[in-house]
């Protein structure tokens, strides 16, 4: 079998669109790790079809896996990697910023307090698909939205905040206000606890993204930040609901979107949704920018028939990288309503939910 | 005056649409810097808008001017910024990696023969609009290719080189082919002769982008890159004859976009064209990638009625993002035949060109 015909029929299994180069990038991928989480991570390609890329390997002999579900070239698979000339992925991230571009020196104090103070914080459960970002990773998109004139002095929305960004915001000293929009309650309590005790302008409020935005903060903020479910249709609310919350041209989004959850089929489909229907620009889209802990259910809530998934990461794999947005004159949020919509279903999601496609 | 005024008459005066928080970044910037060109490199705002904020911010005295052309805040201008609470721009840029993200110490020997080769290299001339950029520019622009797999054996396509992305590529030893396509005589004999004199696989061939593309190149290349003129018609046009030279899906495209020639309304509208017209998705944005070292020919290609703006620049100024796309399936260049376009004029350019708008 050739690059190609894999690539057909990973996509004829997964319902994901998938190229060549696609194949490649896993191949590529496992000839420098033998570890399945560490391939996802490095191909940048969805879930699904970096696991069939490896089923099909694995059937046709050109990979094996060992009783520890790591996956090895057998020497054919070496023949066939050589034939197509693919070669070891070249990493050339700054090991200084982990890739993001943004420097933590000024901010070691933050990063400190950060994790002194949330160290007794709640832990991510699967009811909301939780998971939340590194210590590093807070303190950088923080670093971000100061670097960029979006965070001090500002009013600030976080859509959703098991990450805790609201209390690293108030810890900044940076922000004028802070409103955190929750649907765990767990958080909710946790947040404002957190922000009374040491007296943060920092303040959290139970809130569904399928419910309509409260009245009084439609138009009210400079900056939201977000963490979206990736279907479709939560991307469209979720950027909906931030976008309405913000007071005018010239304000700023930001939110991460994986290539693990997410083909860049889906990519182009929610930019088209951003730059034509809600007028914004897209000013940064920064690659690998979030790295999250990994969770405890992960293994419970994926599909069990592959051996080679059924692994423990033995690093944080999943990643997303950073958008930036701008509103533009005559940008658009959306009719500020409920709007039920399909959070998580969805063929290129990582969790498994029975009755899914 | 305040700032949404001041916003309205800059708008007024250059074409460029302009927000009050466009206003708030150059003033932001010069809390910062007193030099012109440092502000329009940190405010991330266009030339024309740039010069015009300073001007009404001259005119209602809120800043002066000295003879060496620095700008300071009056008391005045002090006590307006302390009241709409405009503060110095916070900068957290990486300074290992100058914000790119992507690391060299693993190419430090490429970076010294880059500059040993090259040391001979034709100067920048007005006639093609030329800038070149940094050596570490140039060797993060290799790096970032071969780190998402786009150019260790690829077929690389090189629109426009006064860069010498070919040289370093060539260097590099990763791609198995270079095509330049360059209009520049001097560029294209200087490229072809280093690479006769080193045996890389780089050939450089004359071409104007607003011809046809050579049919043996049609659907030939893996990746492309280039550094587009900024009006909507050339990015349309080259961006047409990078993808038209790309062999299909899963390709790659890299390119530069500034925001001192290019307003956020025209980013929105370039992104419509990618993710519409052409059907990529955008990959990676990542902002001040590209360094340009300062050009001769600059203060005498500007507009020359503002004092401030006639001074030599302290610093390599003009920056732009890098662009990464990638070709999905169904994705379209362009027919392949000639076609007349605007390169340069344009109301957010900033060489001043007589009859221009
Ligand atoms: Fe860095
Ligand atoms: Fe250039």
């Amino acid at each position: 079998m050739d690059i190609k015909g894999i690539a057909e029929e990973v996509c004829k299994k997964t319902g994901v669109e998938t190229t060549g180069r696609d194949v490649e990038k896993v191949l590529s991928g496992l000839t420098s790790s033998s570890h399945f989480w560490e391939v996802v991570c490095t191909a940048r390609e969805p879930f699904s079809v970096v696991a069939e890329v490896v089923e099909v390997l694995k059937r046709t002999r050109l990979v094996k896996v060992d009783e520890q579900g790591d996956i090895y070239f057998t020497p054919e698979g070496m023949k066939f990697l050589k034939s197509r000339g693919i070669t070891p992925r070249k990493d050339y991230t700054c090991p200084a910023c982990e890739g993001r571009g943004i420097g933590l020196e000024k901010l070691k104090e933050l990063v400190q307090k950060f994790d002194e103070v949330t160290a007794d914080r709640p832990k991510a459960i699967i009811d909301y698909d939780q998971g939340f970002v590194t210590t590093r990773t807070v303190v950088s998109r923080i670093a971000l939205m100061a670097d960029r004139g979006d965070l001090e002095g500002k009013k600030l929305l976080v859509l959703g905040d098991d990450d805790l960004v609201s209390i690293a915001a108030g810890l900044s000293g940076m922000p004028a206000e802070v409103v955190v929009m929750e649907i765990d309650d767990r958080l909710v309590e946790y947040i404002n606890d957190k922000a009374t005790k040491l007296g943060l302008p920092v303040k959290a409020i139970k809130y569904d993204f399928r419910e309509k935005l409260p009245d009084e903060y439609v138009g009210y903020f400079d900056t939201f930040t977000t963490d979206p479910p990736e279907t479709l249709e939560a991307l469209e609310v979720c950027m909906g609901r931030g976008l309405t919350g913000l007071s005018g041209e010239g304000c700023a989004g930001y939110f991460g979107l994986t290539r693990t959850e997410a083909s860049l089929k889906k990519w182009n489909l929610f930019q088209q949704m951003l730059v034509d229907k809600f007028k914004v620009a897209i000013t940064d889209i920064i690659d690998d920018f979030n790295h999250y802990v990994n969770w405890d259910y992960l293994l419970g809530s994926i599909r069990d028939d592959y051996s080679f998934v059924q692994v423990k990461p033995r690093l944080n794999w999943y990643r997303s990288s950073m958008y930036r947005i701008e509103t533009l004159s005559g940008f658009k949020g959306m009719e500020n309503k409920s709007m039920p919509c399909e959070l998580y279903i969805d063929q290129e999601a990582l969790i498994y939910r029975p009755g899914q496609m």
